[in-house]
């Protein structure tokens, strides 16, 4: 998607060999317009899909998925991690660990918010390792449900998330994929 | 605002005296109905203020300010959570405690998104103690930005957040007050 490649490009700031800061207009700062854009594709990709819900995980995928949402017109669910839930005990559970943070947590989605027969989009921020989509992967297994695909922002191409993803027979769909950020410099797959 | 009223009245769960889960439709799961009428109701009432950006908290936040930042055509920023950043050391900071969690913690947003010259809109899912909201207002203040109100999903009106705000001479809109639940039942102001 040329728009957000563009605006990776001006906006984005890299660190270290492998963390891509997106902060002022992703996941700090919220464009509206970089959000309506981003929606808008993910609608485009997968209108067709039969998506009744869509799944994410707290926090910088909430505002992705709520304007997303807005777009299929449908509920989207968000995965909490454990230790902030007062939400019962009728859970989904997951480990994800995160490699940025260095700990692993579990993350948590209500029964009553995913079933059999629910076929679901994962929308996340960023794919990496790929260990969020895999938790939530874990939870649409869990329940029963139909899992559609991944819709993903910002694709570290060079990490095998998205390998290990596809090779399970989900497709998923980055609207930005980085094939390296070598010295700094900003390569598109 | 009668809708959202209808909504808490129909799906939400009075846990003890003081805890209302709005899970189903607020802040697991969010229908994307209900944040479109959310979204809407706030643009009427802070339409004419000259509202330049949107300012919220994580987690629950998030998703009712991304889609808020939608009818505005503005940028929606959320405060995190300090553990979590790697944003930098540019920082305003304001110390906010949870009562639900029994803890306190640094919230934090980046000086780049925030500047004396904003209008800025604080938008949350709930206004109970009012800590997390007079954690904004601080850094709002720390910014020397304008604060042009506090646009509140659902109130608690029992307890003193909305008070202390209004008596600060905060402008505090909030679309469903609730004036008392006991013994599970769920009365507007």
């Amino acid at each position: 998607m040329k728009y957000l490649e563009d605006m990776i490009l001006e906006h984005g700031e890299v660190v270290g060999e492998d963390i891509l800061k997106v902060d002022s207009f992703l996941n700090h700062r919220m464009d509206w317009q970089v959000y309506n854009e981003i929606a808008q594709e993910f609608y485009r990709l997968f209108s067709d899909s039969g998506v009744n819900m869509l799944l994410t995980i707290e926090a910088s995928g909430i505002g992705i998925a709520a304007v997303t949402a807005q777009h299929f017109k449908v509920p989207a669910v968000f995965a909490k991690k454990a230790k902030t839930s007062n939400i019962g005990d009728d859970l989904y559970r997951a480990m994800v660990h995160s490699f940025t943070h260095g700990s692993t947590s579990d993350i948590v989605v209500s029964k009553k918010y995913i079933s059999a027969g629910d076929r679901v989009l994962i929308i996340d921020d960023f794919l990496a390792n790929g260990q969020a989509a895999l938790g939530l992967v874990s939870i649409v297994e869990q329940a029963g449900a139909e899992l559609v695909g991944c819709g993903i922002v910002i694709e570290k191409g060079f990490q095998e998330g998205g390998k290990k993803l596809r090779d399970m027979g989900i497709r998923v769909e980055s609207l930005a994929i980085i094939k390296s950020m070598s010295e700094g410099k900003i390569v598109f797959a």
